[in-house]
């Protein structure tokens, strides 16, 4: 079955150990935010620090794990036909719109949307982490400057996980607008028991 | 008053919005891995993911703060005499010497260390984030590939901080062989009041 997460809003569900996830690009260029918490005790979640230590790359792509704060293998990346994610920049929130873009307009945030989905399972907001953005390119300069450029992801382009251990999975389809190349549109999974 | 953080251990202490600290490379080549936490609301602590997305850059040194996970600036770098830091990297611990070393003695690692000392505060270690890691030197290159290299940082090297809030501040002497070009050194602190 195909899910909708419409523009600039999230979703979140469970992903058994082994289970496949598919996650949909369905218009192209547009970035969905990932966390990913063990199912049996929440204070176990994605790490970015974990996972480049073990995957020694910053960027992550198909053949890539992705590890917890604890050292173990949360998800394994089967396939990716995009290739560009980004793991440093955290979900954009209330707070970054204001900084970047100087709007105080109240429209709905990554962290906004992360909190609601993971509140369900008693998952604080402060205690969300850097999250695994699909599809987002950041460009890295040689002096390590960042910049956010349009995702290069295509109509049609994708991301299959498979749960190295039983998950919460919290999923967005981002609200920042340089991250999605100017406009919102919606994200679309699928999972494959 | 100078204060030792010998080899393979850890320190912590508050220190108060405007106070500076400067912690010192005494022999040179070694890592310090450091926390900081709101010392008013523990859940507010350092992000890498929010200081890479305002300070747009990977490579934070002298004229760059440190963020919070709540997107506010807990302190700012005035000097940093060797400008070579990491903020990609999780502490070290017991699996990750396990994993890149083939080694399971017993030695105190970074995140053994932090925890130590946070949990005098309250703080678990699940809760323990990607810490700024001075004076530790990771390439990256071009297509995002990682490796631990011997730090750049001279014996008698310092990096000097002006706190932005009240904070706890923890500081280890890293306890990873690879980071600290194969030998184990202190580090050395000092709060200017």
């Amino acid at each position: 079955m195909i899910n909708h997460i419409p523009a600039r809003s999230g979703a979140s569900f469970k992903l058994k150990k082994d289970q496949r996830l598919l996650v949909y690009n369905p218009e192209g260029k547009q970035v969905s935010d990932m966390i990913l918490i063990n199912e049996h005790d929440i204070n176990e979640k994605l790490s970015s620090g974990k996972t480049f230590d073990y995957e020694e790359s910053i960027l992550i792509t198909k053949g890539n794990y992705i590890w917890s704060n604890r050292s173990n293998r949360m998800a394994y990346i089967v396939e990716d036909t995009c290739g560009r994610n980004d793991f440093l920049l955290a979900p954009c929130d209330s707070k970054t719109f204001a900084h970047f873009y100087d709007s105080h307009d109240p429209s709905p945030s990554c962290l906004g949307n992360l909190s609601h989905e993971l509140q369900k399972y008693g998952i604080h907001k402060d205690a969300i982490p850097t999250a695994f953005n699909l599809f987002m390119h950041v460009d890295i300069a040689a002096q390590g400057s960042l910049r956010v450029l349009p995702p290069k992801a295509k109509a049609g382009d994708y991301i299959e996980f498979k749960a190295e251990m039983d998950l919460i999975v919290a999923l967005t389809a981002c609200s920042a607008k340089d991250s999605n190349g100017g406009s919102f549109k919606s994200i679309t999974y699928e999972v494959l028991r």
